[in-house]
């Protein structure tokens, strides 16, 4: 399996070896491990604003200071980075680059090459989130951080759960073998090693399965999914509503208007059934109270109109 | 099938809900989150002297400062303990209490009733370890030392790994709501939750699975390769050799005599065809070099004589 994500990788321009490869327990876990190994009470570690709410509560545990950095549709503003870092280095960056968990945004080319120049710069290391980068349905893939990186100070994260089935737990960390070798040992203190059952049935799967052709398959019913939510959107959302327009993955982010929180809204949204996940957890400092995140993956195009008609009315209620 | 667990527990006299089960990646990640929601750097924490090695590595991944309580045939030594509290009390105390890893021994009932009375009374939380418990083949079972607490302080850990499989990655956390409580949110941030392709297989064979009748079926097995092995030590091994006598599990516990150190016996052993695992690493601070693990479960009897001859020989060599 090792292996066959070397492989895999390498043909989308990330040229790693299979001892390169360490298999987590879900890519959650490479999020603890690389906790584990870098972060002390105290170390500045940088996040987007917002970020992957688990991924704060997992570095959070570790008792680190966040310096959060301002995001838009091109993803982490890497003017804003360059100016926190004349004033303070990080021990660790965290990013997500494709289709952003909240906010569904991509970080864009000139943007990851200079994310990439200041790690290499001011010496800190990038961890580099990817669950959600296979699941493009529009426009073409932008190479990985760590493609772009020839001084090893890229670790990266990727997991099948988003691909195959999350209930596997497989995930998997990249990056230079000295940190993978720190991974290891700490991986070997938390769980042992992952487990067997789910890894030989996923290689065994992976020899014989069309990987590539499933997700092919999948992107037409995603970018369906997501144009829906993005019409239904403007057809049923009340006037100075914004959203993200995603060009792959799972999600998009809603900046509700009027001083609307989120959080207060969901019980009436849920009276209505249609669920989202109030924004405010995912900023690391200052909690927004304005946002919130919607999944547009799991449901069909007419339930996802309905879904967006009856949230509009709560909102415009509300209003 | 933490339903399951509850009851399997409850007909061995330890009396929980399954909401005060939590599933883990086997039981060495339930070591890994009781030492995530408890220590601190700094913080005392008692362990038996030697203990198990892994446990070791992840506390010692918290930079505890561990203290070292006395063992004998009947586990750990509780006046040993009882002396140190008098000076100094620790935030956890781990315990393995049956067929201990690396000894083999098993806490006497007198011991577990004082241990429990000690943390009570000095209000630290014990840390219960039993992935061996149930393979007992001679004597019969000690009530476990959670079903002798009615105050809350014992968290228990045990695992399918013994039983089943490893490989499965399935074990278990039990204890007081509030400690549980606390471990579900390190459990999550950690890798969200166990896998649940092997939660479903196991719970689905437990339905079916004749279990006790498994385990009772493998106990004769591991009696004969246990007393095959003391039978060899006894037939085998130089002048001033001891070891333990197990009443179960799966190891037994040599020391050398003559000044001899186990690490350097290894690649000799290894020569021909006998592994064992070198002692010291089993202590958390003085690392004593004259001890070496045994395992008897795996090997048929004639093959444990001939490996106990064999070893036996290149001890003798040494000396």
């Amino acid at each position: 399996m090792r292996e066959w994500i070397a492989g895999h990788l390498g043909r989308k321009g990330q040229h790693v070896h299979a001892d390169q490869v360490l298999i987590t327990s879900g890519s959650q876990q490479g999020l603890d491990l690389v906790g584990k190994i870098l972060l002390d009470p105290g170390d500045l570690m940088v996040v987007e604003d917002p970020s992957y709410l688990a991924a704060l509560q997992t570095f959070g545990g570790y008792e680190v200071e966040f310096a959060t950095v301002r995001s838009d549709d091109a993803g982490m503003d890497t003017d804003d980075l360059a100016a926190l870092l004349k004033k303070r280095v990080p021990k660790l960056l965290y990013v997500i680059p494709n289709f952003q968990n909240p906010k569904g945004t991509t970080l864009s080319l000139e943007r990851r090459k200079a994310l990439v120049r200041l790690a290499q710069e001011h010496r800190f290391v990038i961890l580099e989130d990817d669950p959600y980068g296979e699941l493009r349905f529009r426009g073409v893939h932008l190479p990985s951080l760590a493609s772009l990186d020839d001084q090893g100070v890229v670790l990266s994260l990727s997991t099948f759960s988003k691909t195959l089935a999350p209930g596997l737990r497989l995930g998997w960390v990249t990056g230079p073998r000295a940190l993978l070798k720190s991974l290891t040992i700490a991986k070997q203190a938390t769980d042992l090693h992952t487990a067997t059952l789910a890894q030989r049935a996923t290689a065994r799967l992976l020899e014989t399965f069309d990987y590539a052709g499933h997700i092919q398959a999948l992107m037409p019913i995603y970018a369906e999914r997501a144009n829906a939510m993005l019409a239904a959107l403007e057809a049923h959302m009340p006037k100075g509503t914004k959203w993200t327009r995603p060009d792959g993955g799972m999600f998009l982010w809603v900046e509700l208007p009027g001083g609307l929180d989120a959080a207060r809204l969901l019980p009436r949204a849920v009276e209505q059934k249609v669920a989202f996940v109030p924004g405010a957890p995912f900023f690391a400092n200052d909690q927004k109270p304005q946002f919130m995140r919607l999944n547009y993956s799991n449901r069909p195009p007419d339930l996802i109109n309905e879904g967006m008609k009856r949230l509009g009315a709560v909102i415009s209620d509300a209003l």
